[in-house]
């Protein structure tokens, strides 16, 4: 098997796009992701969406996006796993280079969700939750993470502002990132006051969905050194599963397809949490970040909340996260999200993350969660000396 | 690379399951291929499948499957390139095994429709279509193929009743398939009389939808002959695309797609059509039928049908086609339609076809279509001697 290297990116901005269709977004992310890798043509593309069907009529994005890019005849194909379908894509694309079956590959996350109306949305993402035993109960995905939060909580002896770390820390970040959705300051006060949802869940602690893409273009790692870019080797890939619905897990406060994935990926990475310079978690809501921090070794049972509280998590931290501005302020594509992570992560360990830059990044790791966590996608990335 | 093999096949009968959900069908499948193989765990689960959002309110089927089946950790993902969903997943199991990242993979099709009205199962596969300018004209799936059929009498010169045999052809191979969906004799006159749904189209030229899964197991080839059932190797497998929407292509009646699709496999296999000696082709719609086999090479441009006129369709003839009944008969359950073929032609291979075993069988195809020839997977297989 070959080692594989990220060699270009690109991304658009999240946000409202009342103006342009799916087609249009995945083309202006890998159109960007091809201009900065300097590459022409692809042999492979693999396209993670979830909602494409059920928000706006149209399945079958391979063979669309490939004809509109005019890759027609390419291989081309769409991968689904709920909110981790843009890492999901990203991982068979690493297959398909490291197993030899394609030499260059491109990988685009898209979603396109203002087209639909709030209730729609929120009917299409319980989608991602176990239908007949969590959807069919009226449990949607606020409510889901709701349930979580509040035993954590209850568990823990933390209070509600205990978790404000974590959007603060986002929001400040995303100031500096033109691509982010909300580029707005949030105070802790601010993150208090906001606006219930599934108690204790407020507005503060979930993630804006939105319309957005982004791109990434996969060679063989031995030759990424034709490319003008700083290349980038994925040092880890992995993929752990968990029971799709809550009530069918061991412990819910113990996200073991996140642990699962993660240990994997450090195995075959060669690395522990300590070497890991940034992590881009999966902060849809900010109890996910916390437990995605548990998960990954960054914290034990029940100290995600305190790492944040502790100041660790900024980008001067021991453990920056959402540096970009994470799911809560760059925004939530849905199946655009996990290549939008590893994006980021690349920005980072090539030094392109301006005022954001975590100093000396050299390997970060990006994590990319389905549902509540029942499909969890990690990639270890490591800047090629 | 290494040789890929298929060691196990397994599959529910096609038709309308009121009692049975999405994970029910699958599960059926993949114990009856587990089963089959003698294995009792796999590394990684390919689920392939298209409107489970649309009509039942559920994604996120890799790790759903995964969890019913006892498989929960296991790497799991969801596949979907519109009917041609069920081939697109094995194609990712072969490419996963042939380059070395897993060794035993699951491959599941499976598609539940009875739960939604018809009038929704159309809406639904016109997301197959391009939605902006295909599906927003009113153009469902079968009026698209209604376009195409009529073009194709007009531009050959041929009659309706010219459609027949690949009808009778089909529903005579389905009296001997305890899976199909209908097993019942349709003759030339009841061809000819049947309700008519989009003219030229009728009930008789159109595949029935219907519940259904099938599944495969793949593993090294070098490994294949440790388990109990004649192993099959997979000789060639590739995706070619094209235009999404019919008034992009080149010329309608060329599946440029589909010829690309077939030509990779026939490459790779280091065979052509004359080798071939059954072909599972995609007959969603009779003039689906002619267009493949013209596509692949076994009948020149407009000729197609003539080859079923002339008899050599027949499991006798000189290119068996819908030899367990096909799309026609077995029935169309879309997303798994492409394992459905598979294991059919594994069936042949080994010798287990029953009443309608092609003689000698050695080199078999199967091409599964989605959409109206925008994604195109081709797989041969060979008998291992």
């Amino acid at each position: 098997m070959r080692d594989v290297a990220i060699i270009g990116i690109g991304q658009t901005k999240v946000g409202e796009h009342w103006e342009k269709g799916l087609r249009h977004l995945a083309l202006e992310a890998l159109q960007a992701a091809m201009v900065d890798a300097g590459v022409d043509r692809v042999d492979t593309l693999y396209v993670g969406n979830m909602l494409s069907g059920e928000l706006t009529g149209q399945e079958h994005l391979g063979a669309l996006v490939a004809d509109f890019a005019g890759m027609r005849g390419v291989e081309a194909v769409k991968v689904e796993a709920a909110c981790g379908s843009g890492a999901a894509a990203l991982r068979l694309g690493y297959i398909a280079v490291a197993g030899g079956m394609a030499d260059v590959v491109l990988v685009v996350g898209v979603e396109k969700m203002t087209d639909a109306t709030g209730p729609q949305n929120t009917a299409a993402l319980a989608m991602a939750a176990d239908a007949d035993y969590e959807a069919a109960q009226g449990l949607s995905f606020v409510a889901i993470n709701g349930l979580l939060m509040r035993r954590y909580m209850y568990e823990y002896g933390y209070r509600k502002e205990d978790f404000a770390p974590f959007t603060v820390n986002a929001h400040a970040n995303a100031m500096n990132n033109p691509y982010a959705m909300f580029r707005v300051r949030v105070t802790p006060g601010s993150y208090t006051r906001a606006r219930m949802i599934a108690d204790p869940i407020n507005l503060m602690d979930s993630s804006p969905i939105g319309d957005g893409a982004a791109a990434v273009i996969l060679v063989p790692a031995d030759w990424a050194r034709r490319f003008p870019q700083p290349p980038v080797r994925i040092a880890g890939s992995a993929v752990g599963t968990d029971a799709v619905a809550l009530h069918d897990r061991r412990d819910p406060l113990v996200m073991e397809g996140a642990a699962l994935s993660a240990y994997r990926a450090y195995q075959q990475a060669g690395v522990g949490p300590e070497e890991i310079d940034l992590f881009e978690l999966h902060d849809a809501f900010s109890i996910m970040a916390a437990l995605s921090l548990e998960a990954a070794g960054f914290a034990r049972r029940g100290e995600g909340v305190r790492l944040a509280l502790e100041g660790k998590i900024g980008i001067q931290g021991r453990v920056p996260v959402a540096t970009m501005g994470g799911l809560k302020a760059r925004g939530h594509p849905v199946g655009a999200t996990g290549v939008y992570q590893v994006v980021e992560v690349v920005q980072q360990l090539r030094g392109e993350a301006g005022a954001n830059q975590v100093p000396d990044a050299r390997i970060g790791m990006a994590q990319n969660i389905g549902g509540s966590g029942a499909t969890v996608i990690t990639h270890i990335l490591e800047r090629m000396e």
